[in-house]
């Protein structure tokens, strides 16, 4: 046995986020699950250097089926039970974090329903360490004493759209949008009717901590242009308020093992 | 050299979080720059576990000076510039991520301002990690499509208050407060003022993934009764909204390392 040893239980599902995707910033139980489990269940967004750390023969890609659509959340749901039920020692790997717009909450339930023991092993999730590693603090006692992490891939004009973007406006915190990068010229639109400032900043990080890395810039007014420019495509992270703006001011001493540090709009 | 070595720089500051407070939800690379680092600057919030990691000889304390009262902030930012000058590789240990209410932003800013270059690590936070292990998610596709973090240690009743009570309420997603056991009363009222029904369902994670972990459930009504009962007392996580009420439909299969997983009041 190993120094890296670590005891798993037959029959038990470890419901395990991967972090942003560098390896480095997996958890310690992360990196010791991924070697003791019978079988790993992901998708793609733990990233390039994460997926092929796992070995070939003990994983299972759920994230498209054959004909590239999307497999449904039911049918992973179903195989982590029959798995679990054959007596595999299972980890579900997540992207970031499990329980942040994961379904992480949703496998859970079905888990407990289908009489499953599982283990939720929290992660550092990509909404903070996306732009933390772009040198943005999501919170700054002078800037903001709120941080709101939602989803940007409902289109805002819906009379039915769950996420309220006045009432984010008015909460005067730093607003950090997941799954935002096709609908940013709606939400940033929504933000401004709603009274945010038109130079409020705003900065796109693309693929955190991944190979690809990259970091666009600009106001609520400019980010459009500055996403289009830049070439930015998902997965992305989207930070809008004024500690969007420490990044210009502390970049220069930054130090990073990711990508460019500079791609300004 | 160890399978876990890095290179550090000499004269650098690593602004590194250490999680939660279980060490194996350090990332793997806190871990090696926790080895690594010529010096560790550090407070009470790691957690005694992680605290006790830490060789004697490279740690300093920062968290309270020899009277008993809170180091200032523009101490300890004038003492990692100093260590930084006279060469060593530093890490600045925050407890959970370092730019989630962790003055991280702050020290980038004067590192920057005094030419020392520096590196963020970014980390699990616990306002996330410590309703997960209780069986909390902080979104759910049914229950909330954003999450906020909020500081919980202002008076609501303030008129200069930076927090909305009524904006966070409106945005009808999980609220996270850090910080709030003290003014729990005050910010529940305050919600409740602002219309959120009184049966929402709230939860406090006191030392959430320590070895005295503590879980007090209730609602908006109730939780300030849960919290005497229980003994509830800082550090401890605030979850409000219908995603606290996910814990008692699958607490019974929730396998944990912390703690009791039972105190319901
Ligand atoms: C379904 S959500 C999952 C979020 C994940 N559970 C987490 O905690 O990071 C997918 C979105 O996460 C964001 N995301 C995930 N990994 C990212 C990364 N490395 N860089 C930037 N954004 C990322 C993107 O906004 C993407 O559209
Ligand atoms: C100054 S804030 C720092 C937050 C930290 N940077 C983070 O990301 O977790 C301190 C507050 O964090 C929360 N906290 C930190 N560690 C915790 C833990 N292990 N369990 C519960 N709450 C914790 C408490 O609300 C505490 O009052």
């Amino acid at each position: 046995m190993s120094d890296n040893a670590i005891d798993v239980d037959p029959g038990t599902v470890y419901l395990v986020g991967s972090g942003p995707g560098d390896p480095d910033l997996l958890t310690v139980k992360a990196t010791r699950l991924l070697e003791a489990a019978d079988v790993v269940l992901h998708d793609k967004l733990p990233g390039p250097e994460i997926i092929d750390m796992l070995p070939e023969d003990r994983r299972e890609d759920v994230g498209k089926r054959a004909g590239g659509e999307r497999t449904p959340q039911s049918e992973i749901n179903e195989r982590l039970v029959e798995l679990a039920r054959e007596g595999n020692a299972v980890v579900r790997l997540k992207g970031g974090d499990s329980f942040v717009f994961g379904r992480g909450g949703e496998e859970a339930e079905y888990l407990a329903a289908h009489d499953v023991p599982f283990e939720v092993v929290p992660a550092v999730t990509s909404a903070i360490a996306a732009p933390a590693v772009a040198g943005i603090p999501v919170t700054h006692r002078d800037h903001a004493s709120s941080v709101s992490f939602v989803t940007g891939h409902e289109d805002p004009t819906k009379e039915e759209s769950a996420v309220d973007w006045d009432a984010l406006a008015a909460t005067g915190g730093t607003i950090v949008v997941l799954m935002g990068v096709g609908r940013l010229p709606d939400y940033t639109e929504a933000l401004l009717e709603a009274g945010m400032a038109p130079e409020t900043p705003v900065a796109l990080v693309e693929r955190g901590t991944w190979p690809g890395q990259q970091v666009a810039t600009g106001t609520l007014e400019t980010i459009v242009d500055a996403r289009d420019e830049a070439g930015i495509s998902p997965p992305a992270i989207t930070v809008i308020g004024d500690v969007a703006g420490t990044r210009e001011s502390i970049v220069d001493f930054l130090q990073t093992d990711y990508g460019t540090v500079e791609d300004e709009a």
